[in-house]
């Protein structure tokens, strides 16, 4: 059994325009975010009825092998207490607008849990959320466009990631997301992507932190299919599979070996 | 001073069909050699006047650092004598269908000359070259199509290869290469290009060898322009910089240190 | 089941000095190996009563998902037929003195079946042996003395090859090998050697190859006792699991994809 | 020139137990800093009369392509100006007890300018000081013992950080720093060190943060002389110069390519 949790922003999804959230909007767009949060709510739901990752949770939900909790960022905690992140082997995360209302105390009790051994697997927007950037070190800057179409290429055919997934995927609509992405150097450069509009991305990286294992997915835009397509879902549903821990760490301290080990060893009878 | 060699093919720009060269066709595309390369000749020969790696060499020998020699597979030991590799810094390798006339002799000289610091600059279809391919340890397979518009994108913008270079270049005409590109993890992605018919390929990447140091490029179709277009020159021209030897490995022995260096150890005082 | 062959060079433990093993001694020293086998012969005899690798062998048997063949340099087609190497899941190499004696025609299957998916074990003295040199591109030189300890200490403790392992492993008595290793850039450095006269040695790295996966191992000098060592077997039985293929690629063909992916694609309903 | 700004944390040389170092101490621990800081005081001085730090700064002046700036935790903004920080091309790092004085503003100030291209110089017992582990994303976690003899081994004889070292380099009393040290794959593993009393740590590692290069190193016990090494202070002079920004970044945004270069590409001619 593989404890999966999701974690959502859900700002866009639920409409709500906390005063914390109006806090850490930059200046001058607070505006703009008012009238575009009512429209991106409408088209979310036309787009996902069931919601944009309760789809996803849906989805795992129905295989056996996963037991999965939905949290978000309006809960308690931001829905990620200790206790929960103890009992979770790959954490999965959707956010994009409202990425400083997480504390950095609950970023780093992600980070913390990551390098114990945790899954990780930011999607989409997530590559600049705390967890990503406090990880991986880099900006996660990148270039980026809505509405094109999206075709997903396998770079590395034998990574398990890739298992029963075509070498490419098409994606009918997909935001655009364009290199140079500011990211670390991935252990594996998993997937491709091409777009209409003339750019490419690494769509499908992979890194390691500590005991854990990350992978970043590119799809997922709100407003786009993506979570629709069984390939994109097959790829997450392998992910989850190939991050969950081999073993976790229980302890970060720099031990003092008083004792050295030649001190210990034996003469050779 | 830097000493640049070009190694060429040359067999589509002679057009010479040598008994050789018959020989290793591949059974059953004889005819087929016979009627393609006469007409591949005029092609190149059209798109370059000058000759498809003379372009390249008199745009080389402009730069005052630069001393270039150029030879070729017809020459006695393909051209690539030892006195001539030890007078190397950075081996820059043209070649599309003749890979198996070069001896495997030649070719482990050359991997040798990498292991011992000589850069080396394969490039276009150089992936199935068998310096390329016994360096690398992989087979160097990918999707191709011919005459396709190219966009490459820098995906790591402060590595010195890319000095110089805009965010992304087209090439007006290239021949597809396309992912997946059967290659070891490079030690930097440097290149991602975009083909318009829809498919993507790590078309700049690096790695190390010993001492040496590899780039593998991806623009040079034979009939393409893209040795015309001064983006793409540049980016061979900072290359080569690059790939130039830090040091010279002299001795490939495996030294057996008989008295270990914890018994030559002196007591402190 | 995993399917395991475990390759033997068998010269010093057989004491079959064939003319081809003769005539591929390095000048010189045909008279020291004259002399020095018959003595290495009864060492190993007295370490290894089973024999080297049937000591090993014996010990995978006992597990039920193994299924064990062992061949050596002295069979038709060194052992190594396609037939016994299409229903190998993972390859074990020891090699020492002979490498020259395993025809290029058969290091270059074993390498291509490699590239196609098969795990490749290579132990100790194996750093020069073809495969592994054909594989990784560099020379495999290193440092190296008789009669040292070595204690292993895990670099990589998430790694699944470490399962089960302690932070370190002390082997009373092994040969030392010390860097600088001329290996490519491992994708993991999961063990790093200690020796008593001084010296370090990246001694479990692991490097893909097309499908394949790669472990690179350093115990097993062939009269040590590192083969009766339950962590050095364990780390071994690791491997395999760790290397089996998870795909294996059929056709190393470079596809002409006439009708690019765009000019299929459908207009948007 | 090369403008090389070294921050030094300080606490223990100048013995200034403010209120604020009291305050990040470990519950349990004031006492024994209270006694243990005026005799590490007192040693440094007596090993390093000119100061730590300051015997590092002096043989890097003497260096006419360098331009030394010394800066410590107790100046204002810990001494890490955005100005200052935007004239240093490599930032050398010292500290050890007092990582928490430096708040995450100043710290995440240090990620950024790395991100932009500033090189970076963690020394030591700098393995745990917030830029190291906010760049990395690792705990930096690792053993310790004072007092063991230590050999460093060059594992990348090629690299320019080893330039006009020799192949091995003894301490004759260094702290022993073992593995697992938790970091990320280095890009390049270029030293890993032996000690006396058993244990080996990988002493010498490259990364990239998007523009900046980083490297870390680990001789530097505050009581022990490996500052008046010469084989010591040229690494990290050679460090220097090869950390030194090829680029900076100036921007970091996200760019919304609203016209895609496809709609702007010119028709063939």
């Amino acid at each position: 059994m593989i404890r999966v949790t999701i974690w959502y922003e859900y700002v866009q999804e639920s409409g709500q325009m906390t005063p914390e959230f109006e806090a850490q909007v930059p200046e001058g767009q607070l505006e703009g975010f008012r009238q575009w949060i009512p429209e991106s709510t409408k088209k979310i739901r036309r787009q996902y009825p069931d919601g944009l990752m309760e789809t996803l949770a849906k989805y795992l939900r129905k295989d056996p092998e996963f037991e999965v909790t939905s949290v978000n960022l309006f809960m308690p905690e931001c829905g990620l207490t200790e206790e929960l992140l103890e009992k979770t082997d790959v954490l999965i995360w959707w956010a994009h607008i409202a990425h400083r209302m997480v504390p950095d105390e609950i970023a780093y009790r992600v980070v913390r849990r990551v390098q114990a051994g945790m899954g990780f697997i930011p999607l989409h927007s997530a590559h600049q959320s705390k967890p990503f950037v406090y990880l991986l070190g880099t900006s996660g800057t990148l270039k980026w466009r809505e509405g094109d179409f999206c075709r997903i290429w396998t770079a590395a055919p034998a990574h398990p990631i890739t298992e029963g997934i075509p070498e490419s995927v098409d994606l009918i609509e997909e935001e655009m997301y364009g290199e140079p992405f500011d990211i670390p150097k991935p252990d594996e450069t998993v997937f491709i992507s091409w777009y209409s509009g003339g750019e490419v991305f690494r769509s499908g990286c992979t890194w390691t932190r500590g005991y854990g294992k990350i992978f970043y997915f590119q799809p997922g835009h709100e407003t786009s299919p993506s979570y629709h397509n069984p390939h994109v879902l097959k790829i997450i549903s392998n992910a989850i599979r190939w991050a969950q821990p081999a073993k976790i760490r229980e302890n970060f301290d720099c031990p003092n070996i008083v004792v050295s080990p030649e001190s210990l060893r034996k003469p050779r009878a």
